[in-house]
């Protein structure tokens, strides 16, 4: 057995039956060929398709909407290359010298295609049974503890259909001022909902990052269920 | 057996253990719940995932970005459209009566997402593999007879992604002239390949359109494989 199937076999809990095909989805294009973009190609729908299918399972209440949002966040290149970093692929990766000095291994993108190219050599070797097998046990945290949906989306949106939800209009931003040298400047924004008695300020580096975070707490604010 | 059932049998080659599934896929929201927003979400990620399969399995030389824009081409909403229209779908669904009414039944985005959910409950009743057959028989014709990849792309693009490919430069565009009066104009355009000795002209009713003209007569010309 290669160090690379033993990877896979504790990493992924997954023992290939054609280890060439693991060889390959570790070979990044800076390594010749036969390197691994079609499979990532392959992983990369793969991935979607179980994904959604875990989601569908686990939120049984949920409309398409909110679906769409929460496989946005999982299959995410950040959310792949956190995996990837977590199950040590990096140390896998054949590649080129260049791109090997330049940090390759560490490199976000680069473990992100790698993930998918693994989960497309896995439906090759054992099918997509396999490969539900290997992904529900990596994103087994992930899943348990998906984030409250409002934090899926920017405040200020998230706030918008909120009140829209419950037939209201839209909030008021006001700039309430801004302070510190130019370098480091701060400003002080407030998110009003006259109809719901609502106030808020917060300060941000930005007028822009000031009213995400009162429109946030403005959400925190609103009365009952439907946020 | 209720109709739906038999049209499943005979359109889809399936049938359906759970015949509440396929009378979900084909509920439009018009008509109440339980519809079929949830299964489209489902059924749209393994369609992506299948496709993706077939393409792999299908062109075994193609690089990452052509199966990309191939199964963009095949998923994409007016393919799904064609091809529930093709199996008669519309005459399946169950929608409400204003939906009804405005020719819900034709309408492009409804017959597409249909067909998705109807992927979607094809795989909660039967698995991936049985979403494996429906799909290889409803996209058999457009798997065997895929268009050429240039034909894939804008002509222009194609254009010039086939001039880099042989260390050529940019084409060159020139204004040849308009004529007709403000509502009707013609406008005529040329490509020079200077180095391929290659210039083609053609005419469209926007400098652009007249482009792109040009451009597919410059790449139908282009001599040898490449394109």
């Amino acid at each position: 057995m290669t160090a690379a199937e033993r990877w896979a076999e504790r990493s992924l809990g997954y023992r290939f039956r054609d280890a060439g095909l693991l060889g390959q989805a570790l070979t990044h294009r800076s390594a010749g060929r036969p390197h691994n973009e079609r499979l990532e190609f392959l992983g990369d729908a793969l991935l979607g398709a179980v994904i959604a299918s875990c989601l569908f399972e686990r939120l049984p209440a949920a409309r398409e909407g909110t679906l769409t949002r929460y496989r946005a966040l999982l299959v995410r290149r950040d959310s792949l290359a956190e995996l990837a970093a977590e199950i040590g692929l990096g140390e896998q990766l054949r590649m080129g010298g260049g791109e090997l000095g330049s940090g390759g291994r560490q490199r976000r993108s680069t473990l992100a295609d790698a993930l998918e190219a693994v989960i497309g050599a896995v439906f090759l070797d054992g099918g997509f049974a396999a490969v539900e097998r290997v992904l529900r046990r990596l994103y087994a945290g992930r899943l348990a503890a998906l984030p409250p949906e409002a934090a899926l989306r920017d405040a200020k949106t998230a706030l918008q259909e909120a009140l829209q939800a419950r037939g209201l209009g839209l909030p008021e931003y006001r700039l309430l001022g801004s302070s510190g040298p130019p370098h480091a400047q701060r400003f002080e924004a407030s998110c009003v909902i006259a109809e719901l008695g609502i106030e808020t300020t917060a300060s941000g580096s930005s007028r822009q990052r000031a009213e995400q975070g009162a429109a946030a707490l403005a959400l925190a604010q609103l009365p009952d269920g439907s946020r």
